[in-house]
C-alpha cells in the first residue's frame, strides 16, 4: 500500500503556478489515495529563511494556503491536511536524522548553494532543512512523494537516510520516490519574467482567489508577441504568454481559434486576452465562491487542521516509538 | 529568582571525576535552588557522536546515570530531575534556534572542531549540537549553568542565541552565565595518562558504583612518582596522583600524615595506598549501599523520572506557547 506525503509552503494566496503544478495534483491523489495522502504546510521549512519569512503573517499565510487548498476541492475529511509545527513528532524525527546526515552531504545541495549566496551569515535551518523533509516524508513511512523536479536532490538524500538508518537499527523506512505531476507546466509569470512567483512581488503572479477585476488588470496590461506591434500585424502564439494561459484555462475549441486567429491577424491582442478572461472567469469563480463560504465559518479551518494534526500524529506517534526504541532512549 | 540547569551525558557509570567535579555539586544546588535546578540526561546529545554511542546501551546507561545522581544524594522529589528525549520541547526550540544560528557560528566552536576531525564524514548532529544545547538550557529560562570551562564558548553563543531572539521577536529568554564550580578538580585518572575518563577504556576511571576490590586492585598498580624507585627512596607527593585522590578523600590528618611521611621514606607506597582505600571505603560504601537500595525497587529510577519529565514540560509548555506566538506559528 502506497502512502503519500507531499509538503505545501505557507506562501499566502497561491497563483495558478502552484493550482496547475501541484494543488489539482493534490486532489486527484487525495481521490486515489484518500487518507494514505497527507498533506503538509511547512511552517517549520518557512523559518528557515529569514528573508521570505515575517513573524507578522505567518500565521496569516498559513490559514490562507490551507483555506485555499480545500477551496479547489482538497476535502479534509478524505485526506489528511494538516500543519507542520502542529507535529512535533517531525522535529524527533529530525534530530536523530541529523546524527546519520554528514554536513558534507547538506553542504552540496544545490538548493542550499543557491539560497546561502543571498546571506552575510547563512543561517544552520537552511543547511539542515533537507534533513528535516527527510524526516517530514519518513515519519509517515511514504513512499511516494509529488514534487517539482528541483526536489529531486533532497529525494536522493531522504533515501540515502532511509537506507543509512535501516543499516544501522534495522529495517524501518522505505525508500521514498518522486513523482512528477505530468500536468505540471511551467506557468511564466504575467509580467513576462520568467516563471510565475520566481521574480519579486505581487505582479508577476495571478492568485487563484485573486479579484476578477484585478486578474484582468493584469492581464490587460501583460506583454504579448513583442513582434506583434500593429493590430494588423500577424502574431506567434509560441511566444505568447497569454496563448500559454489559454492552454490552461479554455476549451479547446477556443485554444483553437485564437492559435489561428492570432498567426493571422484575425483577433487582436486585446480581444484574445477577453476570451481568456472568460475561461479564468468560469475556472475560479467556483473557487473563489467556495473560499467564501468557507471563510463565512470561522472554524472551519483551523477544526479541519486540528482534526488533520491528530490524524497525522496517529501514523507518527508508533513510528516514533519504534524509532526510540531502536536507537536505544531509555523508555519509561 | 535565579533558575539552574546543567545537561548530563548519559555516559553509563559515573566516575570519581564526575563525582568530584559536578555531582557533588548538584547536590549543593539543588539544597539551595530546589525546584527551580533542572538536571537533564542529554541523551540527544549522545547521539550526535556515533564514535560514543551504541544503541545497545544507551538506554541502560542513561539509567545507571540517573541511578547514581540519586544515589550520591541528588533527591528527584527535592529537584528537577529528567531524560532530554522524553521532553520533546527541547526539539521545537533547537529548530526555531537553528533559523537564527549561523552556521559559521557553529563551525567556529572549538569542540565542533576537536571532534570533527574525529569522523570521515561528519554528522551534521554535531554542528548542530550548541543550538541544542542553547534550547536545552533557554527552554526553561534558566540563568544558571554548572558546567565546565570547556563550554564556555557554547554558553557564549547561548547567550548570542537569546539576544538574538529576543532582538528579532521581543524580549523572552535571560543571557545565562556559566558558573564554575570552585571545587571542580581536575582529578587524573588512575592509569596516570592525564585527566580521569579521558583516556580509552575502563583503565583511567574509577567507578563510583564500582565494587571496592575492583577500585583496590586499580589503586594497587596506579603509579606513584617516578622518581621513588626504593622503598627506601623519599617521594614527592606533589607529582603523585595517589596524594590527589588522598586530597579528595581522606581526611586532613590522613593528608598531612602521608605528605610528610612520604618525603622522608617514613611511608611507602603500598601502604600509602592503603590508608587511601580506606578513604574510598568510607566515602563510597554509603553510596553503594544507597545504589543497591534503589535498584532493589524497580520502579523507583523510572517513577522519578516520568515525574521530573512531567515537572520539566509543565514549565517548558508555556516558553513554547509564547515562542510559537512570537515566531508567528498559527496557533489551534
Amino acid at each position: 500500500m502506497s502512502r503519500v506525503f507531499s509538503g505545501i509552503q505557507p506562501t499566502g494566496e497561491p497563483h495558478i503556478g502552484n493550482y496547475f503544478g501541484a494543488m489539482r495534483n493534490y486532489v486527484r491523489l487525495g481521490e486515489q489515495f484518500g487518507k494514505n495522502s497527507l498533506y503538509c504546510v511547512v511552517d517549520l521549512h518557512a523559518i528557515t529563511n529569514p528573508n521570505a519569512f515575517d513573524p507578522a503573517t505567518l500565521a496569516e499565510k498559513t490559514y490562507e494556503m490551507a483555506l485555499a487548498n480545500f477551496a479547489i476541492g482538497l476535502d479534509p475529511s478524505q485526506v489528511i491536511f494538516f500543519v507542520q509545527s502542529h507535529v512535533p513528532e517531525h522535529h524527533e524525527l529530525n534530530w536523530i536524522f541529523t546524527s546519520i546526515t554528514p554536513v558534507g552531504e547538506l553542504e552540496r545541495m544545490t538548493q542550499y548553494k543557491d539560497k546561502a549566496g543571498q546571506f552575510e551569515s547563512i543561517p544552520s535551518g537552511l543547511l539542515m532543512y533537507p534533513a528535516l523533509m527527510a524526516a517530514d516524508i519518513l515519519l509517515y513511512k511514504a513512499d511516494t512523494v509529488p514534487v517539482g523536479e528541483d526536489q529531486d536532490q533532497h529525494l536522493e538524500l531522504t533515501r540515502e537516510i532511509a537506507r543509512k538508518f535501516n543499516h544501522h537499527f534495522g529495517q524501518t523506512f522505505p525508500e521514498p520516490k518522486s513523482v512528477h505531476d505530468p500536468n505540471a507546466l511551467r506557468i511564466p509569470g504575467v509580467d513576462g519574467n520568467g516563471k510565475m512567483g520566481k521574480s519579486k512581488g505581487q505582479g508577476s503572479t495571478i492568485g487563484i482567489l485573486e479579484p476578477l477585476d484585478a486578474i484582468w488588470q493584469k492581464l490587460r496590461v501583460a506583454p504579448t508577441d513583442p513582434a506583434r506591434v500593429r493590430r494588423t500585424d500577424p502574431g506567434n502564439p509560441d511566444v505568447c504568454l497569454i496563448f500559454d494561459y489559454h492552454k490552461l484555462f479554455s476549451d479547446l475549441d477556443t485554444i483553437q481559434l485564437v492559435d489561428r486567429e492570432c498567426r493571422t491577424a484575425g483577433i487582436g491582442c486585446v480581444d484574445c486576452k477577453k476570451k481568456l478572461m472568460e475561461g479564468v472567469t468560469e475556472h475560479l469563480t467556483p473557487i473563489q465562491q467556495r473560499a467564501e463560504e468557507l471563510r463565512t465559518d470561522p472554524d472551519y479551518v483551523k477544526d479541519a487542521l486540528r482534526q488533520g494534526a491528530q490524524e497525522a500524529r496517529a501514523i507518527a506517534r508508533p513510528v516514533i516509538e519504534e524509532v526510540r526504541e531502536k536507537v536505544g532512549f531509555l523508555k519509561l
